[in-house]
C-alpha cells in the first residue's frame, strides 16, 4: 500500500540574510533531516524561476494545475475557502464591509476593523434574504454573500454572469464607491455590473435599518453601511485531481484560501484541532489525522501556515520555532513513515528580511522506497541544491508522486 | 537602493576543445571569480537546451521576451539598431547594395564590398527623396532607406504592409534579381511585394544617373546599381520592460543589433567611448557610465562583443584576452559593487573550435545581497554547473532580477 504524505511549509523558504543561516537551516529538526538524508533533495521553483507566487497560484501549481491557465482571480478561491460550493462559471468577489458618509464617500474601508460574528450574520441575512431575491427578480442572477473573517467576505453570483467587471472598492478613504463597469462588451459583463451595482446600492439603503448599526452607534463604532467588492474571479472548470493524476487526495489545512484551492482541484478537505492557520499552531492532531486518513487516500497534503506568518512578521526565531514544532510532532510517526513516500517543500519563500513572498526557489525533499539517496543530510535552502532532484517546478510534483504511487497513466505505449 | 548590473559576454561560452580549458576557464580574471565565489553559479540555456541562438533571439530571451513569440525576422531589429524609429506594424528588410548586369543578373552581391560613407549617403538620398515619394503616391506606402555598414542597409516600409513577402535577393551571383511575391493571400502582402518591386526597379533605373557611379567606373569599381532585399520582419508590439518587469533598464552597447533589441524592449540605450563592438574594445568608460547610470535605473546591461568576434575568428588567445581586459576594468569598481546585484553570463557559446554560435549552455553567476553562496569559485563552463543556480534559461533571468530588486508583481495572493 503505497502512500504519499506531503508536508508544505507555507512561505518556508528564506534567504541567507547577510550570509547567515536561514531559519530552515538553523532549525533543530532531526526528523526532517533524517528524511532528507535518506532521500533525494533538490530545489523547487513553485511556478517558474524568479516568479513571485501568491499562495493560491503556488498551490495550484503544486497540485498539478498550471496557474497561468487555471488561476482566475482570487475571488473564486476565497469563496471556496469560505465553504461556498462553487460551480464552474460562478463569479465571486472579495468584499469588505465598510463605512461611507451620506455621499457614498468611503470613510473607513473596514468599518473600524470591528465586525462581530453576530453582526456578520445579520449582514448575511440582509444580503441573502432581502437583497438577493430582488436581484434575482430583476436580473435573473443568484446572489450569495458569506462573511469570512471580521470585515471580510465573499459575494458570489451565479447565472448569466462574467468576472470581467471592474471593482466597486475604490481602495482609498475619501473616494466614493465606484460604479462597476463591464470590462468587455459581453452581455454577461453588463448584467454582472448591473447586479453588483444593485447589491451595492440596496445594501447602503437598507443598512440604515439594521439593528446592529444602532448598537454600534452607541458603542462609538462606525456603522456598517457599505459593501465594497474587488477581485472578481470565476470558478474555472477543473478536472479533479483523482481523474487527472489518478490520485485520491485529501488536504488538511486551516487556512481558508488553501482549503479553497484544495477543494477546487477536487481534494477532500479536513481540518484538525490546533490547526488554525497561525504561527502558534500545534501539529500533533493534524499528523494523527493524516495517518488515519491514509486508509482512504493515496496522498495526504498537510498545510503548515506558521512559517509564512513568521516570515511576514520578519520573525526569524518564530519561523525556526514553527519548523521545530512540526519536527517534534513528527517524531511519533517516523517509524510509520517507513515504506511511505514523504515530500516536504514550500509554496514560496517569505524571507524574514523581506517580509513578503519572493521569487526564490525553495528546498524540496522526497523520501520513500527506492528513492535515489544523495549526500544531502540537512533540509534547507543552503544544502538541498546539491541533491539528486536538481531543480524542478511545482507542476512536476504531482506527476512524480503519481509515478511513485504507480497510479499515473502511461503517455504513449 | 537595490540595483542590478548585468555583464553579457557575447558568444563568451566555449567548449573544452580536446579536453583542454576553455578561454573563460583559462582567463586570469580575479574579479569575476571573486563574484562567482561569493554568489551563486549555474549554467544557462539562453533559449532552451541545444537551441543555437542568434544574438538577437538570445538577447530577447535574456531581456525576458519569448523569442518564439517576439522574434519577427532580423530586418526589424537591424533597422532599430541602425537608429530608425520603428512603430509596431512597420516592416523592415535587410538590404545589400549590389552590382547587376544589363539583364538584372547579379554580378556582385556587395558591389565590390566597397561602399564609402559618401556613396551610401547619395544612395540614401536617391531612395528617400526620389523613389520614396513615387511609391507613396502610387501605393500609399512610406519607404525609408538607411545605410548601415559598407554595402549593408535596411529598407523600412510603413502603411498597409506585411512582412510576409519573398526576398528579392537571389543570394547567388549569376542569378537575376527576384520578383518579390506575397507569401500569403493578404492585401498587405500584395501591396508590400509591389512596393518592394517598385523600389527595386526604380533603383536600378535611376542608379545609372548617380554621380558616384561615374567616379566608381574611373576607379575600376563595380557600379552600385541594385538593391537586394531579404529577411523581411515586422516590428512587433512589445510591452516595455519597465511595465512587464517593473524594472527601469538601460543598455550600454556598441553593436547596432543589440542596441536595436534593447530599444525594442523599451530600454534606454547608451554607448561609451571605447565600446565599438570589436575585440579591441576597452571597458573602462563603459563601466564608469554603468556606475553613473545606476542613479537613474534599476538595471544596467553592459554588452561585451569581443568574446564573440574572437570566437568567430577561432582566436583562443584573443577571446581569453577580451575577458581579462574586462576583468581588469572591473577592478576599480569591486568595492562599489558590494550591496548590488551583479549577473554575468553569455547570450550563446561561440566556440573557437567551431567559429559559429552553438547550442551549448553558458555559465552564469548571480552575486549580491543574501544570494546563496555555493562552492564555485571560478567563472567558467567547466565549473559553474556545480553551482546553486543549477540550470536555468534566458527567460528566467529577468524574473530573478526583478524578484531580487523587489519590483515584481506577485502572481496571485
Amino acid at each position: 500500500m503505497r502512500r504519499v504524505i506531503m508536508l508544505l511549509l507555507d512561505g518556508g523558504g528564506d534567504r541567507p540574510s547577510g550570509g547567515g543561516p536561514t531559519p530552515l537551516y538553523a532549525a533543530h529538526k532531526p526528523n526532517l533531516d533524517r528524511l532528507a538524508a535518506a532521500g533525494s533533495c533538490g530545489i523547487l521553483d513553485p511556478i517558474a524561476p524568479g516568479i513571485r507566487p501568491g499562495s493560491d497560484t503556488a498551490h495550484l501549481s503544486i497540485f498539478g494545475y498550471d496557474p497561468y491557465r487555471y488561476y482566475t482571480g482570487r475571488g473564486a478561491f476565497e469563496a471556496l475557502g469560505a465553504g461556498i460550493e462553487l460551480r464552474p462559471g460562478d463569479v465571486a468577489f472579495r468584499t469588505n464591509l465598510a463605512t461611507v458618509d451620506e455621499n457614498n464617500v468611503v470613510v473607513d474601508r473596514r468599518a473600524g476593523r470591528h465586525v462581530s460574528p453576530e453582526e456578520a450574520s445579520e449582514v448575511e441575512r440582509l444580503v441573502n434574504e432581502v437583497i438577493a431575491p430582488t436581484v434575482m427578480g430583476k436580473l435573473g442572477v443568484e446572489v450569495v454573500y458569506k462573511s469570512t473573517v471580521e470585515h471580510r467576505g465573499v459575494l458570489v453570483m451565479r447565472g448569466p454572469v462574467s468576472h470581467r467587471v471592474s471593482n466597486t472598492d475604490p481602495h482609498k478613504v475619501g473616494e466614493p464607491i465606484l460604479e462597476a463597469r463591464p470590462l468587455d462588451g459581453s452581455r454577461e459583463g453588463n448584467i454582472t455590473a448591473e447586479a453588483l451595482n444593485m447589491v451595492t446600492r440596496l445594501f447602503s439603503e437598507r443598512a440604515r435599518e439594521l439593528g446592529i448599526n444602532a448598537a454600534r452607534r452607541e458603542k462609538g463604532l462606525p456603522p456598517i453601511n457599505a459593501i465594497l467588492a474587488r477581485g472578481g474571479g470565476y470558478m474555472p472548470s477543473i478536472e479533479p485531481i483523482t481523474r487527472r493524476y489518478g490520485v485520491r487526495a485529501a488536504a488538511i489545512a486551516g487556512v481558508a484560501l488553501i482549503r479553497g484551492v484544495a477543494r477546487a482541484v477536487g481534494m477532500d478537505v479536513y481540518t484538525a484541532p490546533g490547526l488554525n492557520g497561525t504561527a502558534s499552531d500545534e501539529y500533533a492532531h493534524a499528523l494523527r489525522l493524516a495517518m488515519d486518513l491514509l486508509a482512504g487516500y493515496d496522498l495526504i497534503f498537510l498545510h503548515v501556515k506558521g512559517t509564512d506568518s513568521a516570515g511576514h512578521d520578519g520573525n526569524y526565531d518564530l519561523k525556526r520555532t514553527v519548523v521545530e514544532r512540526l519536527d517534534r510532532a513528527l517524531s511519533e510517526y517516523m517509524d510509520r513513515l517507513e515504506g511511505m513516500y514523504v515530500m516536504v517543500t514550500s509554496d514560496h519563500a517569505t524571507p524574514v528580511s523581506v517580509r513578503e513572498h519572493t521569487g526564490d526557489p525553495v528546498p524540496i525533499l522526497v523520501y520513500g522506497p527506492d528513492v535515489v539517496r544523495d549526500e544531502v543530510d540537512r533540509f534547507s535552502e543552503l544544502t538541498c541544491w546539491r541533491g539528486a532532484l536538481m531543480r524542478i517546478r511545482g507542476m512536476d510534483i504531482m506527476p512524480i508522486a503519481s509515478s511513485y504511487l504507480g497510479l499515473s497513466e502511461k503517455f504513449g505505449e
